[in-house]
């Protein structure tokens, strides 16, 4: 009997090849993190709808993946109810996945905040659940990998943020990104110069989408909106190409536009402390991101030539926990898109094959006898904290090779008779073939040597 | 306006702290599981009820969570599928969460089964979900953390579990521990010596209970069972207290335990190459475990004086993905219970005070000069690996100090203006009150120094 073994749509599995590399990019960033003075959370998969709903919009509720409740669901239920999808839905459910891990967070500040010692800095890596249709790129179950610190106002927030970027992409090998900024206020004083102040959120939409659709396709979606042709053309005046941070900002003297600025300075003033050769910080008064919920500072990292779109993004909000009935806790916060990273690395072919941790050695041998000695070899090397393996069935040396070749192994040592007799093992290369003949111990001192 | 911020029920946030010391636990399971040539895996949270449902019994399904179909969910459903939830619930629902991590790897074998290397090893640390009813240690989300072998019938796998096993229990610190092993094929000579051959499964559900009811207890149970007075005698022979190995080997001679008893001798003796001071290997006549999965050698693993009950168990198993049309993969698995693991650690308080990756050092300071000087020690302080963090705000002293304390974070540099003139800092322990004044390299050379 053939069962179907396919997987849920829009969801993956993470076979032994992926992970290594998914945990290279994850324990490189965990470690920066921490040296940072970020602490790991970890929050449920599920929360109640009442914390989840009515937090990410219409779009967002309709996304929500919903828990049935468990046994006779229907109880609560009256066959009205039962008629309409929309008036049956509160009955069978009170739980939701997960959507993000923003929400959960200020859940547990909220509910924790009598607890914690503010500032809070707290770094959080879990998959979330969006029942979107699935495309190239976009899953149904994903990780995210935000870091946060709420409690303070004070832009070193912003700093390490910029800081963080870059150690993290450092090490992982990335060089050419940069890390667009802009502030809210900034777009605020925009929209004050261009006699249009309350459409923020209009001219953000627009002026977000000038790197796909270009100036005339914005200029059509402004006017779409009502903006005048005198507003588009004050706009016009500020998005032209080259246009320098200073120009922008003498442009915009008199709006709310300086107090951003004024941050923005005061964060790069900051970071020559850190004396960084570059800093990949490109000021872009096209970037918006989702406006409605960040007040202060916004980012967003783009790698050159990666094929992905951005890998990173975040800015500060003023109230994370309002929604809970908790006012004033201000924050800022970053995530990293890993999925994004991952393809970004891959397309620039940035995994290193040294940094992955797979099985370094393989204990190969000929008969029972043979494998019975490999069981001393293997304790030591295993000792000496080498990943090392011995081959479990008494089987062709080809077969033993063959393993090691799959799995990626890039050494074996070949115990026959005439090993056991001398003590001199083979140390074979999977990747020469180069064969060298020498004693357990001069084996570990050789791989341990290379790996240090 | 309040809203409420609490959990579902059965779940639970797992703050900084308590993250800290899983991440202790898991890390070093994860060092040894690698060591050993296993290799990470993930699934997704969600599967296909198709592969969850019938695989855990009736009991199981009926603490499988669903997910409700996404959109207008009962358009698949006609009223009369709408009066009963038995009948409606296979119309608006497709999908549910992870139940444990054995049946999403036995779909993944099965459905990669040509790409694999076998045999093939395989490690996956992931959240489970199950609608239990919450109580005292039992959640309803929780993790689990398994390493199988599939593809060899060869007894190394086993003598790595027990070698595996002690490694981690010895990087927890745990010393006073035992390794109960039993073997199917022993159980089944019982069965056939008490002369109540295919019995198995009822004996197996009593004598597991040897150590909560007694032996009066058990042999209620098996006489409510339909076992004979004589049957049972003839058990009370094996059970008998302090009854050797050699002893019960030597009753059952004849029987099918004979090959249970060769198997473990040679597993015996192929960890006797591994030189252990102590295998900890304990034969248990009265293990049992879940036998319907298992066919061979059987483990379960009780920490003494712990306040738990067994913090790890597995065992071989012929046919993995039988269930999913592919016959013949044999492998052995076990497992820890992560969250048992950390209530024993607290329990006998094993939790490394120095292990636990925190923020080392704050840098405090009298005002925003003090502030500014401090980035550049910040950034020595994290160029030399150490955790570190300025306290973002400038305000009293003592509300700075007060954020070390309670995030528990043992140094502080205190940046003043006499500091700032002469470039010694002072160097405050937040354990004695101690302070010393010196130049920001050598606080980097003591700290590292005391890592080291």
């Amino acid at each position: 009997m053939k069962q179907h073994t396919s997987l849920p749509r829009g969801t993956r599995d993470f076979g032994p090849e992926v992970m290594m590399r998914r945990n290279f990019i994850l324990d490189n960033i965990r470690e920066v993190f921490t040296r940072y003075g970020f602490l790991p959370l970890e929050t449920p998969a599920m929360e109640n709808l009442s914390v989840l709903e009515g937090k990410y919009g219409e779009e967002g509720d309709r996304l929500l993946f919903k828990i049935l409740n468990s046994g006779d669901f229907l109880r609560k239920s009256s066959i009205e109810d039962r008629k309409e999808s929309s008036s049956l839905v509160s009955k069978i459910t009170d739980k939701g996945l997960r959507y993000d891990l923003t929400v959960p967070f200020a859940r547990f500040v909220a509910s924790n905040r009598h607890n914690l010692a503010l500032p809070f800095k707290r770094y959080q890596i879990q998959p979330v659940w969006r029942a979107d249709r699935p495309q190239k790129g976009r899953y149904r179950e994903f990780y995210q990998c935000d870091a946060d610190v709420v409690g303070t106002k004070s832009l070193i927030c912003e700093t390490e943020i910029v800081l963080m970027i870059n150690e993290v992409l450092q090490k992982l090998g990335v060089t050419d990104f940069s890390i667009k900024v802009n502030h809210r206020k900034i777009l605020e004083g925009v929209c004050e110069f261009m006699g249009t102040p309350g459409q923020l959120s209009d001219l953000s939409v627009g002026i977000d989408k000038l790197d796909k659709i270009g100036w005339e396709g914005v200029k059509k979606e402004l006017g779409g909106k009502g903006f005048s042709e005198d507003s588009i053309e004050k706009l016009a005046t500020i998005l032209k190409d080259g246009q320098s941070r200073e120009k922008i900002n003498s442009i915009l003297t008199g709006t709310s536009a300086s107090d951003g600025f004024e941050e923005f300075n005061s964060m790069k003033e900051m970071l020559s402390s850190f004396e960084l050769e570059n800093d990949h910080v490109q000021f872009d008064i096209s970037l918006a991101r989702g406006l409605a919920y960040y007040t202060g500072m916004i980012f967003e990292v783009i790698i050159a030539d990666s094929g992905v779109g951005s890998v990173s993004g975040g800015g500060r909000y003023d109230d994370l926990t309002g929604v809970f009935g908790v006012e004033e806790i201000p924050g800022v916060g970053f995530s990293f898109g890993i999925d994004r990273l991952y393809d970004a690395m891959e397309h620039l072919d940035l995994f290193p094959v040294d940094d992955i941790k797979a099985t370094e050695v393989l204990i190969v041998h000929f008969d029972d006898e043979c494998f019975r000695y490999g069981l001393g070899s293997l304790k030591l090397l295993r000792e000496a904290g080498i990943a090392s393996e011995i081959y479990p069935d008494s089987t062709k040396l080809r077969k033993q090779l063959g393993y090691a070749d799959k799995k990626g192994i890039r050494q074996v040592i070949i115990i026959g008779s005439e090993e056991m007799k001398t003590g001199n093992l083979t140390l074979k290369s999977m990747e020469t073939g180069e064969e060298k003949s020498m004693g357990v111990n001069e084996i570990i001192r050789t791989l341990t040597t290379r790996n240090g």
